[in-house]
């Protein structure tokens, strides 16, 4: 298939698209992000690359890292995490306190807030400290998206802590049902430094290939995580990928895939390929509203679709 | 793959299992039936069939039906019937107003009680009368059944209505929003009719082959739906067949599926097979306990799932 | 105290506020009531009246007939009432499904629809059936009015049954969880027959006058219920009896008093008098707008208040 | 009337109930407490004390000091305070996050956590800095209650804030909608401070007086604050005064009052007395149950009610 001519006829299509929605402001940083920018890879188990549009600029990946915090910890913690955080869709928005307290503070799966925080803080009692854990976490995005260079933007992760009283709230209340181990700022502050690494969609679709490949990176070879482990990330991603649209995304895309206020989406065929695409304007959901639609296309055209 | 193998594998596993969990006792009618009972069939796209257990014992399929009424008004509505029925995972129980009131009357998707009531509602709309509505279904499940005789089982229906009221305050509820347009009685009394429909794995197993196909029964070549219809409702089953234990199955067991309170299970390999399982005791997400066992053990072994 | 005077001034001061706010409008008949009207009447032990504006202009009691039933229920069941309705406050509008879900079916307080349906059907099941039970009502109604002839509206109350899917969702929700004895078509039509009782402001007044002197009417000296009982009732209509701006109501006016949507209110200072007014224009929370404020001004003007 | 007497027979008939219920053990200096002891206070406009029981043990007065807290942040900021918080009763447990979050992070009342925070936060912008206010309030409190000694215990303040998850929690998430002005722990350290106040029923009764009587202590002929105000406060004790379970309380005692889940209840009379009691072992509500019981009691056998 001609994914470079797929890929061409997309970023056509969507142009129109582009200034509609609004791009994240609960943050300055984020705010200042101009509309109008799109950005689409693809990347296929030998490697090859097809790009269209803004591919080489970088954007802040934000929620798209909970899907590596939760490989790093269901590495580490396999069973014994589910003590912790669910794997039912939520229902709810992304930042809800209310079926936290419901639910006695266990958070309903790994990618709404509170658990990814409880995450975080998962890995920092595993890695003993927030400094190591950090460590940790940017030296494996930094190998699977084979970039040893990759950072997090401090600005941007010190402007989240400045307005981060709502996942401060999360995790207090985490904490005031037991399921909390760390120091609240300390581990929230953590947390927003891996919302904060920026990538382009050249990495982030590479650092996603092995979610495609059962856990192992086809073009280095290396194994991430065993086969079912893989299958089970994907799975979440399908189910609770896209906030309380991830049904929606389901229904329309058709992949497992994450998606970021910073306006990224990261999607996976299994067996076949990655997709980043990129486009800061969000829909009303909070994800990329060209992004969206764009994976949409790319899965009509192409009749990729795990269904 | 030796299928058959497999299945008698599985049989043997599941042995144990069979008496874990609790029958559905909300109705005399299906609290009868014995637990320790087990059957699973295999539907390849020749036609061929392996089963396993008591293939032939008839069951009520409960809310496995919502699939074939979601089918038929998919195709009658196409994206009109979003106006009166959403494609979200509820993160709530499947009988529950909380949701509905707070969303307007409007049912989070077409498997929770109140989307299936919303929809046998438009059917009635469509096809004017209750009688007409009940005979296109009927006559819709014994095509893609292949056997003309099947029915539902009217003792069923009438301690299903006995027992209605929270049913019933659902379809009020939807009225008093505007999102109902028939009788309440009727109407409610139509969907307990075509969810007391009696069929066994392999008749099961058979309806559900043309969702794995694009659409279109591959033994007798008959098209009912479009591709894109039979993905979107694939992704329908794999975020919301499972009430609220969805993300669950989809973590555990990998496929698109739908499970019903007397104990069916019915699933679909994406161009590969059509599966059901059926026993009745159910675990507490009202999804039958050796039947989930028994699809996780069958993606294990075979290594087929979508993701 | 010069009462006709300060109700003279009452009346003036409340002219520029009778527009404000919105005549309820849920059913035809309502809508239909003009605005701009406006009456208050004062009662006191020895039959004396007060009266300003409309005050023999008949209109719709609706929620204040909720007093009168729960006064009736009271002295029947005793105790027993409170396995079927609490005295505690919603914190939620009158009319909502989700905190009855949340209860099991158990209403809060007999000022809510679902806690007042709740009610009518227990007096149905004590006196047999609606009709003698209506009767009950109405005949008690008219003794504590001193005037036989009253009547409720049956334009009003099959347009509220015409209307009423809300109330009956509320009645099938209450009978799933086996919180309700009676038919419920039959339940709610009597619930409504008795919410179209239609008063003026002179006779609302005096069937209010019993529960200002224990129990017994100061005029006729018959005794209607305990002092204690008395006590309670006048205590749940502090705490439930307006709606979602009940601790408003009792902050601002700090009288026992119950409103309904036909712009009436009724109210009670212990050991002193009873008043009732009536503005048809509502508030944002269901109660008479301009009424709320007179009777404010009311207590603020004598320094009568329970507190 | 021989209130002496009244507080006798009170004293021996809730002999039976001391052990009933259970301590606070939420943090180990409240859990120390012994259950089996008594004490009540009746405090009249002249000054003259009515006690029976452990009248000169000290306890903590804990959510009682939101009265204090209450009246001073009224007579400060007046009308302007209802920008911050409500006087509506919540329907919900008095740590919920759930309600803070549907409204905005507005505190439902001044007697619920998230409201009592709130008002001590209100009281550190107006007295500048944390230990200017509690400063404040101590000097109110001791003025009040006619003890100028009377302190906090810095033991079950520290305690606590060890356990301050869930108030920190409410904090935060009124910070996250722009409802907090200054620093989080230090403001909640403050509340923590002022509810871990230490009285004796002899001195808690007294500290009510002025709320009997319009705002000033008939004994001192000091004004505090206006007739109105006290009214106000007085309704809201009514209203919200006892958790979830204050329609029980003002239904069965019939009085304003609010209680501490140290065990105390403080009540008034209007025009009449002041009523401190004290039991520490608590209903299910939080609210003390010989404490409940003898209040009950006493407006029982004196017919004191304000209804």
């Amino acid at each position: 298939m001609n994914y470079q001519a797929i890929l061409d006829e997309i970023y056509d299509e969507v142009q129109p698209e582009l200034h509609k929605g609004k791009v994240a402001d609960y943050i300055p940083a984020l705010a200042e992000v101009g509309k109008g920018q799109f950005a689409m890879t693809v990347t296929l188990d030998n490697g090859q690359v097809f790009s269209v549009g803004d591919s080489g600029k970088q954007f802040s990946i934000q929620s798209i890292s909970k899907v590596f915090t939760f490989t790093l910890a269901l590495d580490v913690y396999s069973r014994e995490l589910y003590k912790r955080v669910g794997v039912e869709p939520s229902g709810n928005p992304f930042n809800s306190l209310v079926q936290l307290e419901y639910e006695n503070g266990i958070p309903r799966n790994p990618f709404i807030n509170a658990g990814a925080i409880a995450i975080t803080d998962a890995l920092i009692s595993y890695y003993r400290d927030e400094y190591m854990t950090l460590e940790v976490i940017m030296n494996f995005v930094r190998e699977i998206s084979n970039n040893p260079k990759l950072s997090f933007d401090p600005l941007v992760a010190n402007s989240e802590m400045e307005h981060g009283d709502r996942n401060l709230a999360l995790a207090r209340l985490m904490k005031s049902f037991g399921n909390f181990e760390n120091d609240v700022l300390g581990t929230v502050f953590t947390y927003f430094k891996h919302c904060s690494i920026t990538m382009n969609t050249e990495e982030l679709s590479r650092a996603m290939l092995f979610l495609a490949f059962g856990g192992t990176d086809p073009v280095s070879q290396k194994q991430f995580i065993t086969p079912s482990q893989t299958k089970r990330i994907n799975a979440v991603m399908l189910t609770c990928g896209h906030y309380d649209a991830s049904g929606e995304f389901a229904y329309h895309v058709g992949l497992p895939a994450k998606s970021g206020v910073g306006g990224g989406i990261a999607a996976i065929v299994p067996g076949k390929m990655s997709i980043a695409v990129w486009s800061p304007a969000l829909n009303r959901y909070g994800n990329s509203h060209a992004g969206t639609l764009a994976l949409e296309k790319f899965t009509t055209k192409t009749g990729l679709s795990i269904f």
